[in-house]
């Protein structure tokens, strides 16, 4: 039997999301948060009503940030003796680290750590949906000494919310997110941070690779601050591997004509080439599983949505698009992304129709 | 009087580009490459006939790469004394030394360095198109002796290209492109050679973060040890200042509670936040100027057209659009960013007609 009624500790944008989805889903939400005005938000976009203190819940969702979150699973677990409490803090070694040191021996066996991957760069409740989780990795890391029953209503909340599930242990999430999401946001962040003192005219050739690389770069810096310190030694490792590469690109650079250093450059690019190549793309496949077809368009209503439909007339599926754009000037390109088989046959199409198409 | 005939000496993705481009704008295009494959392809597919030694050219555009731009330069300026000669390599300093180095007074007023910032992620003649160019940066970056003329000339290709303008002197153009095209090419390959050895479970949890900071770490390896090492003095000071925030990052994170550790952080991050605010966004707009309105999608054919459709029939422009997707699900989420004047009317008409839409 699943859970019915549900309080939500931190009507953040994650913690409001929830509510909104979970009331979607026709669960019971309560909401608390130690800001009125964040608690008065949620409640207006109706991600659900106040707690009354009185109410047990059957799951507590603890959605504080990562530096409060153990001492609320905690409180959470003493004041609701028989409730399920999960919490979806973005660290989770950290946090039963800090719950052994708030009381030692304490049970945890009802409490179950959670990483839903969603929403990281926007903040606050204006910012919820109930949608915002659908179809994002959620990863279940059950500790030790969590029971099975605790772990399944884990999972029923993510699968209502529509995340895709993932099990993992609370260390190997840890290492897995401090290389997937907390070295890219580094790498960002340091990029970005060289661009401050930049030159306009040089700002002004900016392309689409540096605004990929540099995107997450706008991410909010006081849960960052958490982030990073609550994972600090997963994110050491993988930072004493980065220092030592950009040492030994320095090294090569500093007497380029000396034996190997060639070699060594192009050697990191390939180990680039391996990395990026390794990267699911959607449903799972590799992202050079798709052909891209350019089609040249005029920056003006309507354009884009021209080309998507002569492309759906022809009865392709677009896997990926992006739009290729430099300052300053009023033609676009659309990329658009499709599997390879089908890739000439659209280029034909469009064409024929008229666009302006490169296939490459 | 501008040019009428060039003779494009190489012809890989950018020559045989240029030539196609030209063509189309009614020039005489002549080719010529050291592989008789490369050059064979180029002339297949439109963009130009086989150079006959005896005919001079007005413009020699020398497409080789990097490491043969200087000797080609100089060989184009000694056996073509009244032509104008332009190099296109992503470096600028190291070419014109080179030159020096080559032949000590050389006579060089004849001579402009140019960069078009386009199409670096693919290669090959088969890959060309004449509109690689079209909005792209194009920077003309005059040595000191160069002649008025030559330099009106090199303007004129770029501009019949449909290239966007930008002049710059050797030295600025190359610290300007270390900082933004380099480093994050650099990152990039730091970033994606990590996940060589990363656990597939790991590799599952990618996001888009982790899919933008890597992407053009799929570049050619061959291609960036040229660069890189022919602007190593600029890459160097960049990787300088990133090598002692690294070594700042790894201090505080090994003592994340000694006093202001936390800030400095912090700091690291609000300073990425303050950089890529910096980057121009399409036609000159900070980013930050558009707002998302975002649109829930099954992921079969036409279903993105549609929407674009029922933007278009509510006569709001699309400013720039992507597609956020994660490994395994058939559900898709389009973000489309429009000025924020217009995003509240969208996102109304979109609701009304029936679409799940978000404005954050």
């Amino acid at each position: 039997m699943s859970f019915q009624t549900v309080l939500i500790r931190g009507t953040g944008l994650l913690g409001a999301s929830i509510g909104l989805g979970l009331r979607a889903a026709g669960k019971a939400v309560w909401l608390s948060d130690p800001s009125g005005t964040a608690m008065r938000i949620a409640e207006d976009i109706g991600a659900g009503s106040p707690w009354p203190a009185d109410e047990h819940p059957d799951l507590v969702v603890v959605a504080a940030p990562p530096e409060a979150t153990a001492e609320e699973v905690h409180l959470a677990l003493v004041q609701h003796p028989e409730a399920i409490v999960v919490d979806i803090a973005s660290v989770k070694g950290s946090i039963l680290e800090e719950l052994h040191q708030i009381q030692e021996g304490l049970d945890l066996s009802r409490y179950v750590g959670t990483h839903p991957m969603a929403g990281r760069e926007r903040s606050g409740p204006v910012a919820a949906r109930g949608a915002l989780f659908t179809s994002m990795p959620w990863v279940i890391c059950p500790h030790e000494t969590a029971e099975a029953s605790a772990v399944a209503e884990a999972e029923e909340l993510a699968r209502l919310l529509g995340a895709s599930l993932h099990r993992m242990g609370p260390a190997e999430h840890d290492e897995s997110v401090a290389l997937i999401s907390h070295l890219p946001q580094v790498a960002a962040s340091l990029v970005a941070s060289r661009l401050q003192d930049a030159p306009g005219n040089a700002l002004e050739l900016s392309g689409n690779g540096l605004r990929d690389v540099t995107r997450i770069a706008a991410s909010d810096p006081n849960l960052w601050v958490q982030i990073l310190t609550h994972n600090a030694s997963a994110v050491l490792e993988i930072l004493y591997g980065l220092s030592e590469d950009v040492s030994r690109l320095i090294g090569t650079l500093e007497s380029p004509r000396a034996p190997g250093g060639q070699a060594d450059i192009a050697q990191l690019i390939a180990e680039g080439n391996a990395g990026v190549a390794r990267i699911p793309g959607k449903h799972g496949t590799p992202p050079q599983a798709f052909t891209v077809v350019t089609v040249i368009v005029d920056d003006r209503p309507g354009q884009i949505a021209a080309v998507l439909n002569d492309v759906a007339e022809a009865g392709v599926n677009v896997e990926d698009m992006r739009m290729d754009h430099s300052a300053g000037h009023q033609v676009g390109m659309v990329e658009l992304s499709v599997l390879p088989g089908r890739a000439e046959e659209l280029a034909q199409a469009l064409t024929h129709i008229g666009w302006k198409v490169v296939l490459t």
